[in-house]
């Protein structure tokens, strides 16, 4: 497919944009669209609808509306890759046609995650399906492994299938198994081909750039994106490892506590809008406590937000 | 409140009814119908949009319409306990004001289910949230345990607190879980303040209902009601060991395959409508071999579908 050489791919550092939500669990998309911008200056893709996002708290409708509000506010669509897997598949079509239509960079696809122990074939099928139905050839479809959430893993049998049936269109993947042996074994064999590999965190963003990776998407890109932007230029200089261990130290400080409710509890610290703290249920909003814990942890590894007052 | 001594409860059989599709992928509301009336006429509920019912590879917009269809059908409310539960709590709010406001016994509700190892806490305020945004004391809730599906446990913790929060909203459970010290434990712990416990199979309806349960919500009901139904209403029999031994006998023959798209295909081979064997992916129909050696396991345990011309 032409589309293939012509457009060039999203690479580098991407984020599953935090939703910020009202104190009566509606989303704030004013609030969200200055993380967005926020985010834009600091060199950090976005990731908007995904698991760090809250995406699958959010109603279908919930997803059109936000992402039409961060485009009406010209937030470039060719920085955009919205999550769009889903149980449903209409769902998954509506949303994803919407994403494509839009003109976002790509797409970032959960497999169907209801249904436990599911063949290689019914997963090929839902993704074959939702490409059927979308026919655009501007898609570009970021394969989403993290069984430890969704419980349904993307195999390399599936991840050859669909790139043999749809090149061009299967364009990559975000790892998040946290198990370095299946990066490392999708990056040997399906880079080269042009399938990029972005590491699920910032914890494997050296090894994935050393290893021929496109970049990486990380839930703490929502509150430490300059020092991941950093590496992820410099990754062949020097003080590259230096770099690494850094960021490993900051991620853990957020790791003792749950991640999402502890990346809105850092935004609130670092800007005063303490309505950043609200997660929707099942998720629980770190206690007074645990948040002056986090913001004495981030203090001890010298975690700076810069231009926090944008977000404010 | 007055109306927990006023209504009588949903209790006995129900099936999570199989939801048909046709050959493009659409529901099929006709056959829906059909097979709604059939289980009616076997004395089975209808827990229409379970796990067997494919619920959550289905659309919200498909949700409501497949329930009103049914009920402009003349399918009596007051045999219908749809599944409400998603991982987005406008989702969930919305299928189960829907099911109130039109009358249903009750919805069989999942935990939202994407995030995994949450909090009891974070669990509380989901349900809690539809209970509060329905607003309707019409609303009796069952939770839908099923953590080798859903990956989110209700846990006895949880239902106490529920149950204390909202008395005669929490009405009962089926518990899918396929572990009896559970089942067990809730039926001695809720069961005699009126929770109604409901087995999640037929393999534990005797023992469900001599520790005092309600009933069973189960798959094979959409197939083998009859059987099903006789153990519920004589297991204080002398013959009642030898009915459940039975039962087993007979869904043990579709165990072998995955079950939703075995009971499908064994009402294809009974009535000859080989468009209910469509499923939509990630599940993945019988194959023609597969089917073939379903219809001999069936035929040597016996197995009938009485008047299944009513389902063609």
């Amino acid at each position: 497919m032409s589309t293939t050489q012509t457009t060039p791919r999203i690479k580098g550092i991407l984020s599953p944009v935090l939703t910020p939500f009202h104190a009566d669990g509606s989303p704030d998309p004013d609030r969200f669209i200055r993380h967005c911008r926020w985010l834009i200056d600091q060199d950090v893709g976005l990731a908007v609808f995904g698991t760090n996002s809250e995406a699958n708290s959010l109603s279908v409708a919930e997803k059109r509306d936000m992402l039409e509000r961060l485009l009406d506010a010209g937030i470039p669509a060719a920085r955009l890759m919205p999550g769009t897997g889903a149980c449903a598949l209409p769902d998954a079509v509506e949303l994803t046609r919407h994403a494509v239509r839009a003109g976002c960079a790509g797409v970032l696809m959960l497999p169907p995650f209801y249904y436990k122990g599911v063949s290689d074939e019914g997963l090929f099928r839902a993704f074959a399906q939702v490409i059927d139905a979308v026919a655009d050839d501007r898609l570009r479809i970021y394969l989403y492994h993290i069984p430890p959430v969704s419980g349904v893993p993307i195999t390399l049998t599936l991840i050859e299938r669909l790139l043999k049936a749809f090149p061009g269109i299967i364009a990559g993947t975000k790892d998040s198994s946290g198990d370095w042996a299946h990066t490392s074994a999708t990056l040997e064999r399906f880079q080269p081909q042009g399938f990029d590999v972005f590491a699920g965190s910032e914890n494997y963003l050296l090894a994935t750039m050393r290893g021929g990776g496109a970049g990486c998407i990380t839930a703490t890109g929502n509150v430490n994106p300059g020092a991941i932007v950093r590496l992820y230029h410099s990754w062949q200089n020097a003080d590259a490892d230096a770099q690494q261990k850094k960021l490993d130290e900051q991620r853990a400080a957020f790791a003792k506590f749950p991640m999402i409710p502890a990346m809105k509890s850092a935004i609130a610290l670092k800007t005063g809008r303490m309505d950043w703290v609200h997660v929707r249920p099942p998720l629980v909003e770190l206690s007074d406590e645990q948040r002056a814990l986090l913001g004495q942890a981030l203090d001890q590894t010298g975690f700076v937000m810069p231009n926090a007052h944008q977000l404010a």
